[in-house]
């Protein structure tokens, strides 16, 4: 992307007046993001009917109090279907707002780990004392985006920074969330915090927060199933001394930014998950459309097995997108698939006429493209001129090994 | 069930008036079933906008004809995706139309298996001809069944008869489809031929098979995709001298069973699918939110393999629920499951509360119940009158042994 901003160290602790740390024992993790000053927040989480405690009461938070001062949360129990679960989740508030000298109601929260068991108070307080400890002596974003992680292989972090006039506005982020599924564990929840010292109103960071989570977190998809617990917060203190009517696009670039990457982080990590797939739908007759059609395609189970294989079976991609319910007309549409690494690129189908034919340069092309990591396929509606993008992984878990060798 | 009918063998061949064989020699299959007499046709097909040659056609047919004789289909190619596919399939009918000495007009066919390759025309001719052959000697429905099975591990074949006053009224189906995955499948398409000798014309049987088909094949999941094959008829040719107005309870009934069982047959096919999940969701708001939850249960990747882990994941069912859309008070609803073998049954959740809790009576029963091959899950929504009931099974393969041995 040839954008305005730079990328940067430092996640959360990149922008002015922050601080972070975290600590983590075996399952049970806590981290801790503080702002110096009273800063604005925005949220957004699960859809879900069915929502854990820590999601009640930052929802309630986020509504009640108009300034934030920290961010708190677990790794280790969803704290989701469990009696007094609502109590535990404002005890956790209390035990951080007593050792940070902050507030309660200046304090959100969020909650990753098993579900349907009582949270354990006793060690969770325990990693709270020790997650302050460690803020106390240093400010350590790598240890604050490892001590959310649960089943994922990798720290997420991701930051930004740009310049508006002589000025300097930073934008960080972590994020937790992987693809492998474990028992008890309820789907891969999604946490993403996101730090920025941009000056800038309630309303407007949570219609930003809003239009950038669309684009990125809520096009993510791993298994499928949607979490309980997930959970992202922007939290923006002012200190750059920018305000964000000053920069109204370039803010709204890099915070897509920031939310994109650490959701094509989630989307990559997992055992056995080694692909990233970005469905690119153009050409939609509405949004809704082209947002059905790319989530269709990156939520083919039949699709992730195919790319783990790395077989060009672009009639499953036709296919998912068929029953998305976009309009769509079968003789007139177009599949290209394209490396991200390399940027070699091909058209599988066009106007409808498929051209990778067994023995074809196409067909040959495809399969180069299909062994790299990172996977583009863009479908072209021809009905309109909207676009959405998702992302997906391949399902590579042993069975698709097993499925992949099974010869018709 | 307490129902009128009785369980019969036979299969298609079982109503009067019908007679059906097949051949299969490796990959190709053909099955033909044929009525002595005119009979009028229902079809209901996929509603994946890419959708495969053989499909249209037989919409085409379906559509300018009045009466029909035949249906054939093969198994080993879907057509689909294919250059000249409309052209192979009106030459498959015509072969058989000049085998049969049936006019083309009154043969609907349907096809399954690779998709993007050519139709071996050929290999397909031969098969017609040995099916056409067979059919000559003797009706079977056995090898009719059979003839159309792709990567199914057994045949799907059923039949039912009831009384109206000295009259008997039969009904019989077969059908294809199974949970395997497998490369250059597109997915497990489900293919349902069924015959009945009762008087209807042409716009009942219509509304009857839309009827049943919604309550059985259309809540029946596999793998979550939708093939482009996707084919259900209905031949009538009035030999009971029993007309449908004189016993349209029990008629539609008998098919809806027929369509049921057969629907069930798929889902429990496959290989490591060794679960039939019957997910019953009432008490919904609205017949759409019941269907939306139902499916939702049944889709879940999550769901599948816990169901497969025997493990009593409640959190994972309401969760499906949740995400599905439907109108729901996480504070208000019943998840209860049973054994639809034993019939042993306990609540899970009940208004609200979680009873299953480490240590419970409610969790040991649970876990008993697990172990049984075919489970149903039972979610009362409380918002209303509205029932659904969805098909799914296990996600078996061999990940799910990794993924279920895997401790957090």
């Amino acid at each position: 992307m040839a954008e305005n901003f730079r990328i940067i160290d430092g996640g959360v602790t990149a922008p002015k007046g922050f601080i972070a740390n975290g600590h983590k024992d075996r399952k049970y993790g806590v981290t801790i993001i503080a702002s110096e000053v009273d800063a604005v927040c925005a949220g957004v989480f699960t859809t879900n009917k069915v929502f854990a405690h820590p999601v009640s009461l930052s929802k309630e938070t986020l509504k009640n109090s108009d300034t934030f001062r920290a961010i708190i949360a677990n790794s280790g129990n969803a704290n989701c279907f469990t009696k007094g679960g609502m109590d535990d989740a404002r005890a956790f508030v209390k035990k951080a707002s007593s050792l940070l000298n902050i507030p309660e109601s200046q304090i959100l929260s969020a909650s990753t780990g098993v579900i349907g068991r009582k949270m354990a108070m006793d060690i969770l307080n325990r990693e709270v004392e020790k997650a302050y400890e460690s803020l106390k002596l240093e400010s350590n974003n790598e240890n604050a985006a490892k001590a959310i992680m649960t089943t994922d292989a990798f720290k997420k972090t991701v930051a930004v920074e740009f310049n508006v006039g002589e000025k300097v506005v930073k934008i960080g982020g972590i994020a937790k969330g992987a693809g492998m599924i474990a028992p008890n564990m309820l789907h891969a929840t999604m946490l993403g915090f996101i730090t920025t010292d941009i000056e800038i109103s309630k309303e407007e960071l949570k219609n930003s927060l809003q239009n950038a989570a669309d684009e990125s977190f809520n096009n993510a998809v791993v298994d499928g199933d949607m979490s309980t617990n997930d959970t992202v917060f922007v939290l923006a203190n002012g200190k750059s001394n920018v305000n964000y009517r000053e920069c109204i696009e370039e803010f709204d670039k890099a915070l897509l930014y920031i939310s994109t990457e650490l959701a094509k982080m989630i989307v990559s990590d997992g055992e056995g998950a080694k692909k990233l797939i970005e469905a690119v739908l153009k050409g939609a007759a509405t949004k809704e459309d082209a947002k059905k059609a790319s989530m269709s395609i990156v939520r083919s189970l039949l699709l992730k097995t195919a790319i783990h294989g790395a077989d060009p079976n672009w009639g499953r991609i036709a296919a998912a997108v068929g029953y998305s319910g976009a309009e769509m007309d079968m003789n007139n549409f177009d599949i290209i698939i394209s490396s991200i690494t390399s940027g070699k690129e091909t058209y599988l189908v066009k106007c409808g006429e498929q051209l990778a034919d067994e023995g074809t340069a196409e067909l040959k092309m495809a399969q180069e493209i299909m062994k790299d990591s990172k996977i583009r396929i863009t479908v072209d509606l021809k009905k309109g001129e909207f676009k959405n993008t998702s992302f997906g992984c391949d399902l590579g878990y042993e069975y698709v090994r097993i499925n992949s060798e099974y010869t018709t």
